[in-house]
């Protein structure tokens, strides 16, 4: 439970997934404003163009609140995945600024291949995680030191979780509004979005499609 | 089955839910920017902010990529709903828009309260509709040329697809994917995003809460 105003950071770059990111936010936006902050966060204050399938920059623009020099507290960390994950991983500022911002948050979220940003970033060693299913061989080339869990809709372990592709992402928040808020709020968040939430994080529809094919999302290579 | 790119037109407006939005988005993006365009829209070329519970103003701005006055030829129109729906309905510039636009356009699809801007626009006189349960006595006032449907995840009616609340918009795009590409493109949709469909328009699992209290929501007086 908690009684505090919550300072959610939104880490965006171009080609991030939407539904990655605007379905937690939505979960948490349906606390209110008193209780949550959305801050949207970037490298830059130019507005973030999302995905439209693997194309980076094609997708409906995002504005930056706070670039990630002056991003201030945060409280609970989401970082969405999306074909923007892969440049991503490959620039220091972003990786910096994920190690930095999540040493002092109380939550680290990610969603879909989010988690390889967590991963490159040194966080996950030693713990377990999950990643987009169609994604998964990818997770495994980021460190042996993660155990990465093939079958869950979402993975806990600390203040660190991590969800399969895109949609699981809203199923992990509700759990996260669950822990924060208790199970009330978080049946009620589920009520007012009409969501049916799957709230078995080990029960994973799509553990069946692992690495499989890639399907209408192309190719990463 | 259709070979054509389709031109999205999303209708923005302060407080739009962004779920309503941002998840018929995501399911359409997935198709690739070949086949689907996104043009956000509104009335003005300001960043529009979406809702953070009933506060219209507070949530993540979407940048405008085309105002009412530009926003091109529409294939389908996307009308979300949110709190930000209720001052819309006294405002002649959107409901004049989406009069206009709705007439030309393939498809029109609201999520939530998004069906009551297409009532006020007289769209739906003489057809079947639904909206967001927790706001089903608001839409009985609109007209009473309109047959509201209580139980449908969504319900179709010619060109016009009305869902209910929230998350529901989600299954209803991927009816209307279905539509336009064959239900081989619309699994694959539902299993890239990894979403588990509900395929049946009139299974309806939130009808139980209908008009129901508000909930987290607050109320709309």
């Amino acid at each position: 439970m908690t009684d505090q105003r919550l300072a959610v950071g939104a880490v965006m770059y171009p080609g991030f997934e939407m539904l990655d990111m605007f379905g937690p936010l939505e979960m948490l936006s349906i606390l209110g404003e008193e209780r949550v902050e959305i801050r949207m966060l970037a490298e830059t204050d130019e507005p973030v163009p999302t995905a439209m399938g693997a194309a980076l920059t094609s997708g409906p623009r995002v504005n930056v609140d706070a670039t990630f020099a002056n991003a201030g507290p945060i409280d609970i960390l989401l970082v969405p995945g999306g074909f923007g994950t892969m440049p991503q991983l490959g620039n220091p500022a972003m990786i910096e600024f994920i190690q930095a911002s999540a040493e002092n948050a109380r939550y680290v979220a990610s969603v879909c291949t989010g988690s390889l940003l967590l991963a490159r970033a040194g966080l996950l060693d030693g713990r377990r995680a999950t990643t987009n299913k169609q994604f998964f061989a990818l997770s495994a080339q980021e460190s042996t030191a993660i155990e990465w869990v093939e079958r869950a809709r979402w993975v806990e372990d600390g203040k660190f979780f991590t969800s399969s592709g895109v949609s699981a992402g809203m199923d992990m928040t509700l759990a996260l509004i669950r822990e924060l808020f208790g199970v009330e709020t978080s049946e009620m968040v589920a009520i007012g979005t009409e969501y049916t939430w799957h709230r078995d994080r080990d029960e994973d529809p799509f553990a069946a499609h692992l690495n499989g094919g890639m399907g209408m999302l192309g190719s990463v290579d």
